[in-house]
C-alpha cells in the first residue's frame, strides 16, 4: 500500500482541508491518507480552539485515512522545527508522497530547498524567525518571492525532507479559497480561513455552519478554548516563580523572564499582556510560544526532540496500511497511552493534555484508545 | 504608654474576640492594645476566610488599637514556631504584657514553659506535631494535662517568652463561650467558635449574624474564600512540576511528592485530595501547609525566618504608640508597600497576597496604607 501524507493543524478543520485531502488523493492515487495533526497546543502558541479527538474526528469523517498527533514538543515550535519532526515522522511512516497546501504550487520547491544557504549570508535580524531570514536569502539567491504562508511553510518541508535524505515526493496543491490570515468568515464561497472560523466559534455565529463540513458536530464547538482560559494560571506561574525560575523556562532569552515579570501586574488579560510585554524585537507568535513554555513548564536542558507515532485514530483502510509497515516504523508507534507510557516519553503530551483538559473537562490521554471508523 | 499585646487570627472576628480584647484591657490597665493577626493565610495551612485588610477593620472597630500582620511566613508555621515568631515581635513592640485565650488560665503556664524539656524524653513520634510532643512530655513531668488547644498555644507563647529572655507578663483570659473546633453555631449564647462562624459564612447562614460585632459589615462577608477556590491552581502547580522541582519545597520530606504526583489525577477537589493524600503519618494541619507552600513555591533554601512590622492599621491610641515607641523598635517598622519592598522582604507576605487577590479581587499589598480610625 503506498501513503501521502499531509502536515496540519485543522485549527479547526473545514472545507478547505476536506478539498486538500481529495486533491492529494488524486494527484497521487495513494491507497490511503495519513494526517500528522498539531495535538491540543499549536504552532504559532495558541491552545487549539477544539480539543485533538474533535479535530481528528473531523478529519476522519471527512477523507483522512489516519490521523496521527504530532507531539506537542514538536509542534509548538519555530516553522523549520515543526517542519523538520512533522517531516521525519511521515517518512518514518514510509509515507511516498508529502502533500501541503500552497498559495503558489508552481514554485519548484525541491530546487529552493537545495540551494546553500551556508554560501549566503542570512543577517542576524532579530526581529526576523529563521524561516524569514531563509526567505530572505532565497529571494536575493533565486529571485524567487516566497513569502505566502503556506509557501514558506512548504519551502521548510521541502528543505527538511531534503537536509535528512528522506525520499518524499512533494504534491503542493492550490490553496483554494480564502488566505491564511483573512479574518471575514464570507470571502470565497464555502471556504473561509481558519482564522475567521475561529472568530466565529468563540462569537457563536450560526453563520459559520457553512464553512465546514456537513458531518461536523456543532454541539462540540461550544467545547472551545482559547488562550483567556489559561490566563489565571499563566498568571499565577509568573507570580509564583522567582526570576531565576523564570530564567530556566525553554527559550527564556536576553531578559525576557524581566520583562515578564514587569507586566504580569499590569495585565488583566492574556491579550493585554500579549501586548505589553509585545516589542519589535519579538513576533506574536514568539511570545505566544513562550507562553505556553512557561505555563506547561518546559524547561532548557528538557529533551524536547523526542519523536513518536502516536495514532489519534483511522479507518479501514488506515488500519491496513498500519498493520502493513508497522515492523518497518523505527520511531515508536503508540496508540496507547498506559500508565508507564504518561510517565515517560510521552510525558510533554500527556501533561499538556491534562492542563488542557482542566478547561474543556473532557479526557485527552489518559487510557484513551485511536478513533476507529 | 504601655501595651498589651494579643496574637490572633481572627478568622474571622466575632463577638469572642470582642470580649478577650475587653478582658485584656481590663486586666492590665494598659493603654492600648495591639493585636498581632495572621493575614491572608493561617496557621494550620487555609486561606483566611476574609483578607487581612476586612478582619483588620473589624478588629479595630471593637477594642484593637493598632493591628499589624504577622509575616506570611511566620504564620504558616507549626504552632512552636508560630508562636516564636508572634512573641518576637511583640516583645520588639515593646509590650509589656502578653495576653492570649486559654480554656484553663489557672494553669501556671510560666513554670510549665520553664520546664527543662531536655531532661525529659521526647519521643519521635511521627504522627504528633512537636506541640503534642511538648504536652506529653509535660503531662509525665508535671502530672498537668495542657491538650485543650489554646492552652496548648498558651504554652507555646510562654516558652517562646521564656527562651528569648523577653520580659512580657503572660495574662490568660478564660476562654467564654464555645469551644475551637465546635461545628454548632447555637452553643453558647452570643459566642460560636471560629469554625461554625466560617461554616456559615460559607453556607449564606442569616444566623450568623448574632455571633459577630453589631458593627459588622455584612456585605464583606461575601467576598470569604477558601481552599476550593485555589485547587484549580494547586492542582496545575502539581501536575506542571517535575518530582524534583516538588522536592524542593519547603518541608516536602519523606517522599511526599510522590503522593502528590500520585493522587492529584484521582482527586475533583481539594477535600478530596487532602482527604487521599491524608495518613497516620501526618495531620491535617500538616498537609494543608505543605500545600499553603506548594502553591506558593516556598523552597527549602528560602529564607522564612525575615520578621518585621507591617502595620494595617490603628486608631489614634495606637497612633501616638506607635510614635512613642518607632525608635526603640529594633525590626523594620512598615507602614506602606511601595515598589521596592514589594520586591525585597515583603515578597512572600506580597505573592502571597496576589495570589488570594486574584481569587477575591480585593487589592492587597501594592500602595495600600494603614486604616486609620
Amino acid at each position: 500500500m503506498k501513503a501521502v501524507g499531509i502536515i496540519a493543524e485543522y485549527n479547526p478543520f473545514h472545507n478547505g482541508h476536506k478539498y486538500q485531502i481529495e486533491q492529494a488523493r488524486q494527484a497521487t492515487n495513494a491507497d490511503t491518507v495519513i494526517v500528522i495533526m498539531s495535538g491540543n497546543w499549536v504552532q504559532r502558541g495558541q491552545p487549539a480552539i477544539l480539543d485533538k479527538w474533535t479535530r481528528a474526528q473531523m478529519a476522519l469523517e471527512n477523507g483522512a485515512d489516519m490521523v496521527i498527533e504530532l507531539p506537542v514538543q514538536c509542534a509548538v515550535q519555530p516553522a523549520d522545527i515543526f517542519a523538520r519532526h512533522a517531516v521525519n515522522i511521515l517518512a518514518s511512516f514510509k509515507c511516498e508522497w508529502l502533500s501541503f497546501g500552497s498559495e503558489h504550487p508552481d514554485i519548484n520547491f525541491n530546487e529552493l530547498a537545495s540551494v546553500d544557504l551556508k554560501a549566503t549570508k542570512i543577517d542576524q535580524d532579530y526581529t526576523k524567525s529563521y524561516a524569514e531570514l531563509i526567505r530572505d536569502a532565497l529571494t536575493n539567491t533565486t529571485g524567487e518571492d516566497v513569502s505566502a504562508p503556506n509557501d514558506v511553510l512548504a519551502l521548510n518541508y521541502a528543505i527538511a525532507n531534503l537536509k535528512n535524505n528522506h525520499q518524499m515526493k512533494l504534491v503542493p496543491i492550490k490553496r483554494n479559497g480564502a488566505n491564511h490570515h483573512d479574518r471575514d468568515l464570507n470571502i470565497n464561497g464555502a471556504i473561509a480561513s481558519a482564522s475567521s472560523i475561529r472568530a466565529a466559534i468563540l462569537d457563536n455565529s450560526k453563520e459559520l455552519v457553512q464553512y465546514l463540513p456537513n458531518s461536523t458536530d456543532i454541539e462540540a464547538l461550544k467545547n472551545h478554548v482559547n488562550w483567556e482560559d489559561f490566563w489565571p494560571l499563566l498568571k499565577y506561574k509568573i507570580e509564583t516563580s522567582s526570576i531565576d525560575e523564570l530564567n530556566h523556562i525553554y527559550q527564556m532569552t536576553e531578559g525576557l523572564e524581566y520583562r515578564l515579570k514587569k507586566y504580569i501586574y499590569e495585565a488583566h488579560s492574556f491579550d493585554e499582556f500579549l501586548r505589553l510585554v509585545k516589542s519589535k524585537r519579538y513576533t506574536y507568535a514568539r511570545l505566544q510560544r513562550l507562553f505556553v513554555y512557561t505555563l506547561l513548564n518546559w524547561r532548557k536542558n528538557d529533551n524536547l526532540s523526542q519523536e513518536y507515532v502516536r495514532v489519534l485514530g483511522f479507518n479501514k483502510s488506515g488500519r491496513s496500511y498500519l498493520n502493513d509497515i508497522k515492523k518497518q516504523v523505527e520511531l515508536p508507534v503508540i496508540t496507547k497511552i498506559n500508565k508507564e507510557l504518561s510517565e515517560s516519553e510521552l510525558n510533554f503530551d500527556v501533561v499538556s493534555g491534562r492542563i488542557y483538559e482542566n478547561i474543556n473537562n473532557i479526557p485527552q490521554d489518559a487510557g484513551k484508545i485511536p478513533l476507529i471508523y
